[in-house]
């Protein structure tokens, strides 16, 4: 069976994004000053070959810690559809 | 009101993902081959003061249009937490 698995990698918290704060300065210039704050990740989905749920949730996790996510920069969050 | 916005942003179907296929290359790479297709977009958390929801949704909207996304080459969802 193949699983549509959604991985969502973000900045961890503390961290400083710069890659956010030059988006929310476009938007202020862009006259969008309702938006305080903007932090940029990643969206990947990937098509995952398993037996099950659980098995294609483990190998996205293997994925997202081998490839995917920078374990000191950033974390990720797994969802299998 | 603050609300958080979560605004996917991905490439469009029909589209060659040229950054999911170097994702899916590094993957094989790595003994992982029962992942088929990887999709690699960003994934943008917003922080949007705004009287209700719904106002928190258009204005992000507006960030869509104007600057978060390329119309032309993506497509994007949002979703207010």
């Amino acid at each position: 069976m193949t699983f549509s698995v959604q991985v969502k990698v973000m900045p961890l918290k503390d961290l400083l994004d710069p890659q956010g704060k030059a988006v929310m300065g476009g938007l202020s210039n862009l006259g969008l000053n309702a938006i305080q704050d903007v932090r940029v990740g990643k969206h990947i989905t990937l098509q995952v070959e398993a037996a099950n749920a659980e098995e294609a949730k483990s190998l996205a996790d293997q994925a997202a810690k081998k490839l995917l996510a920078n374990p000191v920069m950033e974390q990720y969050e797994i969802s299998v559809n």
